[in-house]
């Protein structure tokens, strides 16, 4: 073996016994790893003054209540909306709050309840750490589920940036008009009580960084706002030239398990003692801007 | 039995029936489940332009770390100081981050790495529900805890509002001079990494809702900070009629056991499926002003 052979031999021995950080596997993750989101399914908020933030749809968990949204989008609703609750290590919540323009026709006021979903056909790949909330969590389809196994349904989970559907103390469930998004510890005892629709996937700080209301529940005063909303489109409405693109790691993959397994076992330079574990709400999908090379293969 | 008796008895069968929200139970906590904060685990940060953040420290689990933050304290050493970095979902960062004033000689340069303790003397309380990250979780002296029972150590956990030490990269932990609170889910993998030295009891708006840092880690860039911090004091170096007091439950009595029981099985009206069990960081430990006639008994 040449000496330069043997360096290079000696540098991937030392490469492989030094496991990867979080950040490094997702930096490495191969094309094949990653899923194109459907200019459908995301949102685009843009406020009055300039900022945006950017949710992706979960039409598979909740398809009438994302259906609303698209046509609640498409008829400019919420163009003049606002951001009037913002409530410490819980919520942010905008949309209409009262009165407001008419609803689009095509907009089910009434939607089912969808706090779960058959488990059948998720396929969810397990955390392997236990979970206090429910007896079954992991990943499916992208997103953080959580399922029984004896009632065999499943549903999304409220963890940081998770978007759900504002509703009233009764039972129904809200038609899509106002949405909120957690910004704080995952709140999860809301899961199975409330529609969950998506995530945001980017501009979460102009979300979870305004001031907090002062009125119960985190709502702002009368007669004032966190923050104006100038539109909300979908991608698939706005000039294919302006449109966002966002991938979304697949959590079947096994880039996603070694993403996991390192989130559990941080061995970075800072960490002393590694978990051993880690809960599901602290192992966020990663998400990115599609590169620029990269086919648009969904 | 009278009809008034009568009326009387039925009312109480009826609100025994219905169980009490997680806020009525802390609303009607008897004054034995409190227990007073002392002047000097109290902790107030007074920003320029007005705000105020306190803060609870704890010497029983880092007190040669808490030893340091009351010296510093007492020297004005972060009088004029600033927040300097807020990370969406992560920590928002105080202190003195290079140069500063002179370090008082009563503070330990190096401390030891309190990033646990003896299990032993702590006593906790069970949560009752399962835990990604460690073999046992609850609360002890009104601390959210961790432990280990092979080793019979244990450690506080990187919930919402905890208060920890920054340090650098090296394993050494850092004299107290920067400290930092948790503003999103739980970083659970910080514990045992890290010194953690008290929790937020008021004013975390004033942290958590801050503009994001656009650097590296989220610090501000050069010559830019979040605020500028007027003073900081610990209570007992108050004035005694300017001095806040709080009350911390106390988490070994039947009320926080109740407390708890509620949080995991929420029957508020607008909850329909309640979860059977909660995460050691989403039943935060309940903290009050102290009322105006209650004893000092500390």
């Amino acid at each position: 073996m040449s000496i330069l052979l043997a360096l290079a031999a000696a540098q991937a021995a030392a490469a492989a016994a030094k496991p990867l950080t979080p950040s490094e596997i997702v930096a490495k993750a191969p094309a094949a790893a990653w899923r194109e989101v459907a200019p459908d399914d995301l949102m685009v908020i843009d406020y009055q003054g300039g900022g945006r933030t950017i949710v992706e749809l979960a039409p598979a968990f909740a398809p009438v209540h994302v259906a609303n949204i698209r046509a609640l989008a498409g008829s400019g609703y919420w163009n003049g909306a606002s951001i009037y609750r913002v409530q410490d290590n819980y919520v942010t919540q905008w949309g209409v709050n009262e009165g407001g323009p008419p609803v689009p026709a095509a907009v089910v006021k009434k939607p089912p309840a969808e706090y779960d979903r058959p488990l059948k056909g998720l396929a969810p790949r397990p955390l392997g750490y236990p979970d206090a909330y429910a007896r079954g969590v992991g990943h499916a389809m992208g997103w953080p589920v959580a399922w029984n196994p004896a009632t065999s349904r499943a549903n999304l989970t409220h963890c940081y940036g998770m978007v759900g559907v504002g509703r009233d103390m009764a039972p129904d469930t809200g038609m899509g008009g106002e949405l909120y998004t957690v910004i704080g510890h995952a709140p999860r005892h809301l899961d199975r009580n409330i529609a969950l629709v998506g995530r945001v996937v980017e501009g979460m700080e102009q979300m979870s960084a305004l001031p907090r209301g002062t009125e119960a529940l985190g709502i702002y005063k009368t007669g004032t706002v966190a923050r104006m909303i100038a539109s909300v489109r979908l991608a698939s409405a706005m000039p294919a030239a302006e449109r966002p693109r966002f991938q979304v790691m697949e959590t079947g993959s096994a880039t996603f398990a070694a993403y996991v397994k390192a989130r559990a076992n941080r061995r970075d330079a800072f960490f002393n003692v590694p978990s051993g574990g880690v809960d599901l709400c602290n192992a966020p999908v990663p998400v990115r801007r599609t590169p620029a090379l990269s086919s648009s293969s969904r």
